[in-house]
């Protein structure tokens, strides 16, 4: 495991370049990453390449014995491109241009563009191609950031054409698929298909879901345009992307296929800012740990392998509505944290505070004078500690750790996130806050978790939570049915098996395909505001439900009923079920749980699973393992004294571990204990 | 009086009809309406006209025994038209097109859309003509749903400046009665005028108000081309509009005009979170009974004849904030209320829960798998008690029970709502709320209320309760004048006599013209935040008052003074007053009054009036007489016991109304009591 | 010392004029303003003008006494003018154009517009020019309302390049000013420049700082086309221009370069409703006398000479939230402030309530009915008074009382509010009222403050008071270091040397080039959420500190530290430091304090720098001294009975001054006491 950094050289004088590079090295710092952004200066007017720059700052790198990590820097165009070729800009829905001005202005389906990636990608791969001090690539940036993910412009209009077309074959498939004899929605030609441009009306919901899966696939396929031309110039490189946060709406596991490992961008504070009402203030000074887990698990798991922290939050940031400082110690925190789920490089972004431009506001690990700020000693101790950890086991600086392991499945999906935004239904539903809440009801009991599309295999976990299978088919079900029938354990939430994978409902009630296998139907739902009483009973304890309420039947011989509404219109109804099926059982949840029904149902299916796990860990606290070793990790402002078995070794810190502080065990998880701290938040 | 429904034959297999149609028929379904959005259907290609399928589900429908009521087409133009035609859209105040992709994309003022209204209409009036089983139309669908009453194109430019000159003759009228000489807004000629589009600084208010009254008589003019087809084709026909709730911008006596009954959309759950700051949980359930019964007795009062509801909630709906489940029964309260305020068929929407498009979360009388739901039962319920109730009164099933009988006139005003909306002048003044403050008072002493504009006959009312007769003129001043000097009893409420009909300052103080009238003037007036103190004083007891405060000046030998404000920068001057005039007299109120002086102040008018009215009824419970019977409505969850006299004969129910449910008695309102249960909501 | 008042003859019949100007001499008005908007009537017709009826106007002004003061039309360009030459018209960022219908509907840099300008103004001075009756003009009205300072039209496009052009000479120099490296921002040629339009990412802070400084410049270039062509015509004429209250974005220094004296609109009960969350009874009543005195004494220091009330209210205005009445006697309390604080004339807005157009909810001193209301009391109230005040000291009208000594410089700067709005880093960060709080501060302990460029000659004030220097530069440095060396007492708050005057961080440590004269540099800074802890101790007392929060490291040698924070993340940080400089101090505040911190931190100041002051004032009570004269204020619900020296002549009131009453006397302030009434609002 190992640190990175985010540098611009082009930022500062040439003269400042080594001594720059000299001292991340004295930080420990292995990966250097550079180029993004850089088009301007990689080609000042049309067609006059300068590279020297970047490979002076290369071989200065590897002089020092560390790696550079390239970017194609396709994420900024340059001013004399855009106008040049104003066709590469993107519209919004009511039509309004995109103007050039920050970055992303560009379209993915723009075929001008798409042929000047072309040339600047393979004019930057050709000249490094097998550079020794060059480990591999990031493709542009944060695809999607800042709302650009999708595009109402012409080409993308041509390019949905022809991708519906592609989809369906015929147009008559496509008005059945969609169900468009609704308010004269039917289509004679593909011809006729539009974005979903500004209208009085509501949008058609296939339409609007097609709409987010193509622009979705647009930038797949932008992306695969690059991947592929960075592996023809050199295939020992390593090709990546670093995605946002997971409030990103690109499917990042389609991007994945295309990778060689996920990276992405952490920045705690900031996230933990984006959905939740009410942010503590331990959450502002290093972010909420399921918040953040949920993140490295995703995208460990699009692809199996290691990920990257491409940018690691280095100190206070430029972009949520507050920014604190984060706690000190914070940025070593997150580094071990990342590591712990299965990060093998955590790269700070940015080396040293930008004078100019858009992110003034952003920490660097130096401050503004190029002197070290907080972010550049806890990246040096985080080094420092990842050599220590490492040292046994690391064969060499490029083989870390192992992959987790993990015993649980969290089932997720672009194609549900996105069907559920089209239709919330109420201003209090949230996808991913939703996820979160079975997450961090998993996370409490430190068990391990990969976050997987639903139709993922499942044979190696001994427990499945899917918060909401909303579009599901046979297959889906089939499969499911095939995990349970084999012994898994499997838990359903609310809002699940309402539609086909068209967006459509299913004629049967739901959760249509699923009913066989969860035992029992959904007679009524409802949406909850909070001004009505919403609770549910399970064995005589009452517990809170909210946001969203269904009332279940179960089938003749069919779920066992393990909660009751208690009080409201559903007062009596069943709210969660329970199914043995073969060796294993289905749950069904028919509600948002609070936190404390979370606790309990998850635990239930985790005890049913027979899933190794802690006590519910105290709050803010949260465990990982990796190759052996075990992470705590501290979120919370009070300090947490482990109890730990006679003999453990601590690799890290010991058995007191300090507010934002973490250590690092070779004791399992559940031989570790703490004492009766209240685990409310 | 009947239940009726709407079908919607092309979002099923036609092998599904006969069963659908068979099943409505034994639940007592007597009206099938059809045809509403389906011009893709019945013009698959330009001019190939399907109308086969239409005929077919008619002649089923009549085979039954039932009737159709057939819909034009217009609210959804099929793709293929407005991509011929894309003049026909509408656009922004801000340019922006409204494209296609929901409902409602076209301009009322478009003459290619008008030449191919009259073409679809006529060739669907030619073919229906004369069928048995067709008993009416409805033309179109909720005009001005989803914002579209007021559009921005060119084509309302052009139509703009011929209705100005059709209305001022010549510009230097327009110019005198708007006054423009403010900000150099004169014009030299009507060809200057223009839609009010997108500006830095406000708009001219009286340029406003004509662009108001413009759209409003663009979507009557529109409506016009449609009953006059449909009249031609067969005279026999009933003609109708279905409006939407009382939210609606759109004139809707002017439209009625045309029409040979009003019918309206009725979604009390969606409705009551429309306005309020806040619901109760009663009110997510099953509504506001006043919210609701105003718009009864607005469309009842539009052409004095029977009205329709021609879509009734059937369950959970899609489009408000929340959407709590019904109350068990609420769908059959809404029917038996709504005939209760004059209603002849009750047509719940939708026959099934749509499986595609955009309203998948709107419930049917059917659930998504064809098996009824809740509604479909209550529905049944509710035809039955039709059948029993009019037994021995309905000639026939086509002959109910007569109009309710109203003692007093609620006055109000589309022109007055414009006006106030264009300058509200505090972002808690909504005429709408204002309104039914006095419609509630007036409700809950079980008066019955005609809604009627300003200018009405009144000579058959014992008393009229003006909210606000914002604009003014002499007429209107000698009317009321008349109308109290024979004995009428007058309330005349807050920002009454501000403005000419041009939107236009008087240049007498307010309440201008109706002065005399009202034996005083305002002296100041002042909006309120609600952090301001603000109460008057009654006969020694404190109410509040809120939003808006005028401080009045009886004139010598005018008006006494009836209250007085106490406290705040007004205490001590008159807030409410009243003059007597020839054998009646006018009260002039000249604040918001809370619920309790809004009770006081009307039930002072009534008692004057000699109005038959009950002791104010308790929260949720109204009482409605129709044809010499009494509703007893419960919208509350509470069980309401009657106090019935001896020999009461109760045709539904009886005299324990449980939450939520209704009964139905030959006493008179005047003769029920309810014990001394609160009043407070 | 005068009344004045604003009159448009050209809304009346010309038949009411006399009896109208009759009535303003009677009031005591001495300024009549006239001929705003009024392009319409000017010049009905292209090219046709009437100027006879103005002219009119003017010799019934003149021979009742008194003078006119004339306006420019230009803020209201006819239709005819606008259809002629569309160009005019302003866009949006997003490029939607902002059309006729309001005011205010061309474009500063319009090569049309400004040629229209020209022979519009060119005609109206070449008429009145030498007329007996006319003291002077005001140029156009507000420049910049509505959000109009800033324009996206391809004219300001092209106006944009060239001001860059002229303000870096060649490209290279503005790509190394700005910073472009950032995201590939660089450009080729001024060619590439366009205005900051509508972009998916945020704007180069350096590229929108010019692009404000640019707008502002452009309104400046427009005024000067006015000033010109009017003191072309006759130099004795005074020229101003009438600016809004300090919420206003357009640099006022620059603008009253040209001009004799600033005058602006002054509107105490809108104003105190733009930026406070919370707004007393007292203040929706009279307004917030520092709100109020601080654009008094900006107007005032513009110029240094005695400035104008142009627009004064009148009584309810309409573009507030909300509008109560103001408080009895509240117009004549505002005039008799402005006079404090150096006003020469109080011109009340509007003569008469206006019928017509969209400011009917306006008051006038004339109520709609042409009677009096409350304000042509007061109006003539204050006049009298000022014929009383002036009477020993006024050599005549023309000449006033001295404007009032200022013992304090407050520092503020248009560039630091564009820049700190362009950055503003947490939603509770607000400019204006952060300089707000020092001023309360200053005015509380009754303390004459002149509000100037943090360049101005500082050499007249005993202590200067700079809430954020945030851009600055060397030259500045060095000049406050001078004041200080020399025995100024500085000032310095939060925000201060962040930048350097591109808007880019300067590479050393915060505060950059005043780090030495406050002798500490900031270490860390983080804006801080309602919910978390924030608080400084000082001398063992604890005080509220909000918003923003930098922790300073005093330098060897360097500052002692005043205050250090209590809990939190920076807990025993230095919060507040001096540094002692030749014969004076620089105090740094590296917070936004609370009203008691402010009260402390600025009385600390005033101490050392010896300035003569009251004990902290009474909230609501304000008291200022211009010509040895001494205004009591009282701005609150409540008496306040002063203890005056004995001798002290009351030249207006007396030693009981009632709420929201005046009082004047010769005594000075420091003088007078007020007991113990608790100075909390």
């Amino acid at each position: 495991m190992n640190v990175g950094v985010c540098y611009f050289p082009e930022h500062w004088p040439a003269e400042r370049a080594e001594a720059d590079v000299e001292r991340m090295a004295e930080a420990g710092i292995e990966y250097v990453r550079m180029g993004e952004f850089a088009w301007s200066r990689f080609e000042p007017e049309p067609g006059e390449f300068e590279f020297d720059w970047l490979e002076r700052a290369v071989d200065l790198v590897g002089e020092y014995g560390m790696q550079a990590v390239l970017c194609t820097p396709t994420a900024a165009p340059p001013k004399w491109l855009v106008d040049e070729h104003p066709d590469i800009l993107q519209a919004e829905a009511d039509g309004t241009t995109r103007q050039y001005g920050g970055r992303r202005h560009y379209c993915f389906n723009s075929p001008t563009y798409r042929r000047e990636t072309r040339r600047i990608v393979g004019a930057l791969a050709e000249r490094f191609a097998d550079h020794p001090a060059v480990a591999g690539w990031q493709t542009d940036n944060e695809y999607g950031c800042h709302g650009t993910l999708r595009c109402y412009c012409d080409d993308c209009a041509s390019a949905f054409r022809g991708w519906l077309r592609e989809t369906y074959g015929d147009v008559e498939t496509l008005n059945g698929r969609w169900g468009t004899a609704f308010w004269s929605q039917e289509l004679n030609s593909f011809a006729q298909a539009d974005p979903p441009r500004h209208t009085a009306a509501d949008h058609h919901p296939s339409r609007l879901l097609d709409y987010y899966r193509f622009c979705s696939d647009s930038a797949v396929e932008y992306n695969r345009i690059q991947t592929r031309l960075l592996r023809e110039a050199d295939d020992d490189w390593f090709v990546t992307h670093n995605f946002m946060s997971h409030y990103g709406e690109l499917d990042a596991y389609d991007v994945c296929a295309d990778l060689d490992f996920a990276s992405w961008d952490s920045y705690p504070t900031g996230h933990v800012q984006e959905r939740r009402e009410h942010v503590s203030e331990a959450e502002y000074r290093a972010g909420n740990p399921d918040n953040l887990g949920l993140d490295h698990d995703l995208y460990r798991s699009a692809t199996g392998e290691p990920f990257w922290v491409m940018e690691q939050q280095p100190g206070d940031i430029n972009w949520p509505p507050y920014s604190p400082q984060p706690a000190a110690g914070a940025m070593r925190l997150w580094a071990q944290y990342a590591a712990a789920h299965g990060a093998d490089v955590v790269s700070y972004f940015r080396w040293r505070r930008c004078l100019t431009g858009q992110e003034q506001y952003h920490a660097g690990l130096l401050e503004r004078d190029g002197e070290p700020d907080a972010g550049y000693h806890d990246a040096s101790d985080a080094a420092a500690e990842f050599d220590d950890i490492g040292g046994e086991r690391d064969a060499d600086d490029g083989e870390s750790l192992a992959v987790p392991d993990a015993d649980v499945a969290l089932l997720h999906s672009y194609d549900d996130l996105w069907a559920l935004g089209i239709e919330p239904m109420t201003p209090d539903f949230d996808y991913w806050l939703h996820v979160e809440t079975y997450y961090a009801a998993l996370r409490e009991r430190s068990v391990g978790v990969d976050v997987v599309r639903p139709t993922a295999d499942l044979s190696g976990y001994d427990a499945a939570v899917a918060p909401s299978l909303y579009l599901a088919d046979d297959d889906l079900a089939d499969a499911l049915g095939s995990y349970v029938e084999g012994g898994g354990e499997l838990l359903v939430g609310m809002r699940s098996g309402v539609k086909d994978p068209y967006n459509k409902l299913h004629d049967a009630p739901q959760p249509g395909p699923l009913a066989t296998l969860v035992g029992a139907t959904v007679d009524d739902h409802e949406s909850v505001p909070d001004s009505l009483e919403s609770g549910v009973v399970v064995d005589g304890e009452r517990f809170d439900a909210r946001v969203w309420n269904e009332w279940l039947s179960p089938a003749d011989d069919g779920a066992e009923v393990v909660a009751r509404y208690d009080g409201g219109r559903a007062d009596g109804e069943a709210a969660v079920v329970r199914n043995a099926v073969g060796e294993g059982a289905a749950t069904y949840v028919g509600t948002w749980p609070g936190e404390e029904l979370a606790r309990t149902l998850v635990g239930d299916v985790l005890d049913r699973a027979g899933v190794e796990t802690t006590d519910p860990l105290p709050a803010g606290v949260r465990l990982a393992n990796r190759g052996g070793l075990t992470w705590v990790a501290n979120f919370s402002a009070d300090p947490v004294p482990v109890d730990a078995p006679d003999g453990a070794t601590w690799h890290v810190g010991d058995d007191a571990v300090d507010p934002y502080d973490v250590a690092v065990t070779d004791a399992a998880p559940s031989s570790l204990a703490f004492g009766d701290r209240p685990n409310d938040a």
